[in-house]
């Protein structure tokens, strides 16, 4: 089959790799339907995070099941399912808790000797603790792919922000990153009912989907004066949750300044290179929380697919160009440039 | 009147201060009963946090209101009161939240321009959102004074460490610190259900504390080897619920370190110097939480009183020595060199 490889910084290429096959008797094979680039994707393509070379990429994507291993019981082949961002046991008590990225015997699509998202097809550990049914009908429906794909990683995220900053009916919410994750956190938050959503950002075009995802204000500015005018607006006490988006150690500064005292920064950004350190002395006098992580999707779609299916939210709408798989070293390229908000692949 | 006053580093004296006066309406004027010296105040006495020289200091007491301002309205000459180690105006937004130490209007005893707690008596500000009332003939209750003395502070802020950590019925908890906050985490730890309480010490005296207040098991060692003995203990996983009651860099490390994933520190130990520090990575892929900070104990007494008026709980075998308002210099002495654990001022 063929497959999307790095071979370095800025090399990104799609190659013929070996056929996915059965090798454990909980694994399934999966033929990809749709699949899409990750921001944090680009932190590899740009060279900040360590890949070697010939290793595969990618980790979100629906599928068609196409075989299946002895001890799978809960699909066959022709169902439609999606897969969240690491596979995971389902039988483990980090498993049986929601906390499936914590499993033992979890791992990373992309990781070394494993298929990434963005290929024709995917190998899956462990298939009844990893994957979720989709409605069989669901997989031609133009309208739906890209919203259940968002389920994959980006809308699953930015919820994950939002339930660990304690989003609740009423609260007043800022959101930090105006890349896909921080645009589904805006997304989240206000269908957990935020009264006011404060989103960070100066882009046009992702502002606009910021207000259509829900949020009251946008702020422009950055850093201490991004505070500022968060607190002009919130009567100088900032805001209730804060959903941190990007991961670096000025974003996370900026979080912990936009929380109103006693409130909590759900953080998500991916912390790169050990720099996103935090000052308690920061928190400490004004009783702020951090919660967050990465977040576990396989908990949370199954919650959040009825709102999808239901039209109730549309997080597709984060995808903003559509390539084929020849077409994923230019989406990379689209991402990097901030030309594309997010790129989804359809096979 | 008589207070204690810090002249510089290692120089704590008493000395003669103006009698306390009304100044506000909302004043009270309070003879202070009981006092105590705080493991915060150390800071302070080592020269790590600045005073000014002359500077009042003490933070915790309790006493009989003198003389109450005309817009007083729950206290009378007379009272039995305890007071937390902040005062708060009791009507803002925060108070009214239970977040009294961030209230706008509110202060620490001991700061410039105020009496602290270790005096003959106190200007009280906003007497009706600050103080807590209690049984008249408590105060002549000698086997009460030092619980009830305790709420002030170290009890409500244990307590405030184990709340943030979301201990809950069946915990797995793990206290850092074995100081009389710690101490009182492992109390506020059992009062609250914890299955499981490891409390991280060496000092045969403060660990047999630890034990009598409800540690199930305690773990000499330090640092890394201090993890790895709380992972033995846990199956591998980790403390549900970590309580961080000291404030270094270091502690907060180790405290991370000893959590399960998805689990919280609770943190309040007063940060310094900046260098409390938190890796942000070291959380991010096991979604580590950290809440917490200074505690507010106006919010807590109320809760806490009771088992303590009924037994329940005794914080007050903190104490371990009691001096007059003389032998304070001396009770600063002892608990720098820690021959004395926590040190009670009987006036």
């Amino acid at each position: 089959m063929r497959a999307t490889v790095i071979r370095g910084p800025q090399d990104i290429r799609v190659e013929e790799v070996p056929d996915p096959r059965i090798q454990q008797p909980t694994d399934a094979v999966v033929r990809v339907v749709n699949a899409c680039i990750c921001g944090s994707d680009l932190w590899a393509y740009r060279g900040v995070a360590a890949r070697e070379a010939g290793q595969r990429i990618g980790h979100e994507f629906l599928g068609i099941v196409e075989e299946t291993g002895p001890a799978v019981r809960g699909f066959a082949p022709g169902d439609f399912v999606v897969a969240p961002f690491v596979w995971s046991d389902g039988v483990c008590d980090y498993c049986r808790e929601g906390l499936q990225t914590s499993c033992p015997h979890g791992g990373f699509w992309g990781q070394v000797g494993s298929d990434g998202g963005q290929g024709e097809a995917v190998r899956v550990p462990f298939a009844d603790g990893t994957l979720v049914q989709l409605p069989k009908d669901a997989a031609t429906d133009e309208a739906l792919l890209p919203g259940l794909l968002a389920l994959s990683d980006v809308m699953s995220t930015g919820h994950h922000a939002a339930v660990s900053a304690r989003v609740r009916p009423g609260s007043t919410v800022a959101v930090v990153g105006d890349g896909a994750v921080g645009l589904c956190g805006v997304l989240a938050a206000r269908r957990l009912g935020a009264e006011r959503i404060i989103a960070l950002g100066r882009h046009r075009d992702r502002t606009d989907l910021a207000r259509a995802f829900g949020a009251t204000d946008v702020v422009a500015e950055r850093g201490e004066a991004a505070v500022e005018a968060v607190r002009e607006l919130t009567g100088g006490q900032g805001a209730h949750a804060v959903l941190e988006a990007v991961g670096t150690e000025e974003s996370m500064r900026t979080a912990v300044s936009l929380a109103r005292d006693g409130g909590t920064v759900g953080y998500v950004g991916v912390p790169h290179g050990g720099s996103a350190g935090v000052d308690i002395s920061q928190m400490f006098n004004r009783n702020v929380a951090l919660a967050g992580g990465v977040a576990p999707a396989r908990a949370y779609i199954p919650e959040l697919l009825p709102d999808v299916l239901e039209g109730v939210i549309d997080p597709g709408a984060v995808f903003d160009r559509t390539v084929g798989l020849d077409g994923v070293p230019e989406g990379y390229r689209a991402m990097d440039e901030r030309t594309a908000l997010k790129v989804r692949i359809a096979f």
